[in-house]
């Protein structure tokens, strides 16, 4: 099987992707090429069923987030470690993760 | 229904529990009454079922963690907001995180 190589994300795209990410309130990280949210939620069972969910499509992307909880808090940084920085692969978790957030 | 007092830990409860922690490797956090403890997995599959067991049994107790995940590795800090510091809780959630890190 042929390794999988994950590109950075190339100049037109960034130009097309970032100022959609920044709309949905994602901002990029200061010092890293790497995009951060917070969401909160209700209560730890909100935020908790959230990262559950998005685990599961995290794993089958085997694309991970960085994230720190406390109570209904949820704090999420996106990068690609494999390419040091954004790939689509942080585009389309960050979608996900937004849609998930508003259920 | 009487609200449930949480108290801090006394010195005489201190004095014996902090040295049991200390031996499982949870350090006293500088700067605020808390203890931490970084747990390291083989993956995002065991490094978020150690979390989901965790986080059930902190949504039984009333009792949440603050816990930073990037793929296999788990960062936790346990301390009670309604008490500013250490309680009987942290140290029964700390034991408890001990057992299902070892499963």
């Amino acid at each position: 099987m042929q390794p999988l190589i994950i590109q950075s994300l190339t100049e037109e795209e960034r130009a097309h992707v970032l100022p959609m990410l920044r709309s949905a309130q994602w901002v990029e990280v200061g010092g890293r090429d790497a995009i951060y949210k917070e969401f909160v939620f209700k209560d730890f069972n909100q935020a908790f069923g959230f990262m559950s969910r998005v685990a599961l499509r995290a794993e089958k992307m085997d694309h991970h987030p960085e994230w720190f909880n406390v109570y209904n808090k949820v704090q999420i940084t996106l990068s690609t470690h494999d390419c040091g920085g954004l790939s689509q692969r942080d585009v389309s978790l960050a979608t996900f993760i937004d849609q998930v957030s508003l259920m």
